[in-house]
Parts: structure tokens; C-alpha cells; sequence
């Protein structure tokens, strides 16, 4: 599993920088699916590569949890439905009526479901690097996520992230100790569509900016 | 700036697939720079990539810092040493030494570097998708920061996620507003090596393990 050694001194070349780039520029969040289902192969090559993020203190404090159960599945979709309805109920009344046409999940349509808890407190690690900020925990489980999602793109493969939840009942729906950290719920499959442009954007609720950089 | 269109309907091909899993190896906290400069052209990039990250409800609620003033950097390092100084005592005996070893810090070589606040409550977004896991804005920074390691990395240059910090005063200390969440301080530049295995990992500190994915 070791890369050839020229990777390891030479730059990457250009080309695949610019693939990069496009990699970067077109993954999506998904929420329209195909219900063909992905090869458990490709699943497992995509969770192995998550397990490479950085991690605080090599702790690698990710949990991932696939959500076959049937009954399990749809009171994850019973908790969106009321997070969602409760969201809604926030929205101007200009906004409301954009935002019920917004499909915010792929629950019904995606094949593979998978949540992702963070361990608080790993044996692994030692503690190292997160004293003043445990936090980076949880971000590392993030960065896992992030990296899992890129190498699906790269697969044409979309991953959605579920984030209308109420994350207190998680641990217990999906029978994983109480104390493990609810960082979302994910929907992954091929996507309906390819899209260059995110749906919030091509919908005309919000447009991407520039970043602002600041000097001090 | 728009992609290819071929890029939207196709797959990666198989050879960036490859690339990008070597590059996902590859990444590592970097510690030790050399410490020439980076191009502005290369830092301009790396920052307009990392505006292209996933963000909740496309908040994009990330605010980057450079820190250039030398009297703010030795700020920086001050609240490292000092929380370097404390989670050292934490240690125990046996692992003291080891973690003393450890140069935990770039900060006196690389010759870029950045924090990385979240605004807590952006206009842009209109609050979709975050009203029950308002952490997902930070975590919409982190995968920011990551796009940005990721894309440096694919130039050769490496970062270095500075976690040892009481992140009570940076906001203070960098002057921007104080209810802007403190993420992390980042060191950026050319590494002085490319190692295919972690520092944490070499120097016997902790070894990474396979991600182990339950189902339910």
C-alpha cells in the first residue's frame, strides 16, 4: 500500500492539479439519487481512504456507522421530518415557500446511508494536541468525512450531508454508546445529475462569494 | 474558471484516481519549513480553492487571517509555549520525554501563517440547514482548511495545524470581532522533508489502524 517513491520527493505534475481543481469545483452536495446500489468494494476503499485524514494526535476518533435496518432508517427520516417542519416554521414567509421546494434529503432515494459519530475521549492518541481544544476532534472526524466525500466525486459518486437533525437521539437510534459525539448523517450513491453549479445557487437562494482574506 | 463540460458527465479517470489517493497518503501535519517565501500568486490560489468547500447552507462562514505583524506572531507563540508548558505537565513520566521531542510547532520556520476563524451567525445562508447543529458552521471551516491542505499539499508545500493554543484570546490578539469562533492556527510553506509516514507515527508515538465501520 505504499506509493511509488517518486511521489514522495516530486511535486505532483500539473495535470492532475488541474483535475484537482475540477474535483474541488464540482463536488456537490447531493440530493437527488439513483437507488442502483455501490459496490461494497467501493465502499470499503472509500472508508479506508477516510481513515488517512489528519486526525488530532493520530487519535482518528471517527466512528461510521452504515444504516441497513429498515425501521432504522425511517425514524432517522421521522427525526429530519421534524427537524425540517421546525425549521420552516423559522423561515420568512417570503422564504418559506422556496424552502419546502428545496428536497433537503436523499433519505428515500440514496442507497447506502452512513452516520458518523466522534469519539470524545480516544485511548488512541494519548491526548496529544487537544488539551485547550477538544474540539479538534470532532473536526477530525470532519476532515474524514471530507476526504471520503472528494474520492466519491472522483468515482462519480455524490455524497449529501443530512444536517436538519436533532442529533440527542442519534446515539441511541443507532445502538452506539451514549457518549459518542453525533457529527451527521449521510446519504451516498450515484447522483441523479452531475451539477457544476451547487442547487442552493442554481435555486436562487444563496450565491457563492469570494474569500476574504484578512492581514494582520 | 468554469470546468470542462467533459469533466461534468464523465469519471475521473483511473490515473487521477491513483493520484488522488497517493495525495491523500501523502498529506502530513508538517513541523519543520524551510523558509522561503510562498508566492502571493500560490496563496491567492490555495485560498480560492479553499472558497470552493462544502459550507452549510452556503454560509461560507470562514474568515482567514494572515499573520504577517512580528509582534502578533510572538503573541502566537507566547500562548503555545504556555499551553505547550501545561499539557506537558499532563503527561505522564514515561511520556514526557517523548513529547518533549516532539516539535509540536512551525511556528518559528514557515514563512506563512494564517488563523482561521468561523463567523458564529452569517447573514449569507439565511441560517438554512444549521438551526439544530449550529457546530455545522464550524465544521464548514474545517473542510475549507482542509480543501486548502489538500490543494498545497498538490503543490509540494506543506501544512501545519497548530491545536496547542488557549483559543480565548486569539480573536483579541488578531483583532477582528470577538464573537468570531477561533479555529485553528496554521502554518504553511515548503517542507524540509517529504515523509510518507506521520511524525507522530515515526517517532513511536502512536500508529495509525484501520477504520473499523459498524452497521446497524
Amino acid at each position: 500500500m505504499h506509493p511509488p517513491e517518486a511521489l514522495l520527493s516530486d511535486e505532483f505534475d500539473p495535470g492532475f492539479r488541474t483535475s484537482l481543481e475540477a474535483l474541488i469545483r464540482l463536488r456537490r452536495d447531493v440530493r437527488h439519487f439513483r437507488t442502483d446500489t455501490v459496490p461494497q468494494a467501493t465502499l470499503t476503499r472509500l472508508f479506508n481512504l477516510a481513515g488517512l485524514a489528519p486526525s488530532v494526535g493520530l487519535s482518528q476518533p471517527w466512528r461510521f456507522v452504515l444504516v441497513e435496518d429498515a425501521a432504522r432508517r425511517a425514524a432517522i427520516r421521522a427525526n429530519f421530518t421534524q427537524a425540517n417542519a421546525a425549521a420552516l416554521a423559522q423561515q420568512s414567509a417570503a422564504r418559506a415557500g422556496l424552502y419546502a421546494r428545496l428536497k433537503l434529503a436523499g433519505l428515500d432515494q440514496a442507497p447506502v446511508q452512513f452516520a458518523l459519530f466522534c469519539d470524545p475521549d480516544p485511548e488512541q492518541g494519548g491526548g496529544l494536541g487537544r488539551r485547550t481544544m477538544p474540539q479538534t476532534l470532532a473536526y477530525s472526524c470532519v476532515m474524514a468525512l471530507h476526504t471520503l466525500w472528494l474520492a466519491a466525486r472522483a468515482e462519480g459518486l455524490g455524497l449529501g450531508w443530512v444536517s436538519i437533525l436533532d442529533p440527542s437521539g442519534m446515539a441511541a437510534l443507532l445502538d452506539v454508546p451514549h457518549a459518542w459525539q453525533f457529527i451527521g448523517h449521510f446519504c451516498l450513491g450515484h447522483p441523479a445529475t452531475h451539477d457544476s453549479v451547487p442547487e442552493l445557487e442554481r435555486e436562487g437562494w444563496e450565491t457563492r462569494r469570494a474569500v476574504q482574506v484578512l492581514t494582520r
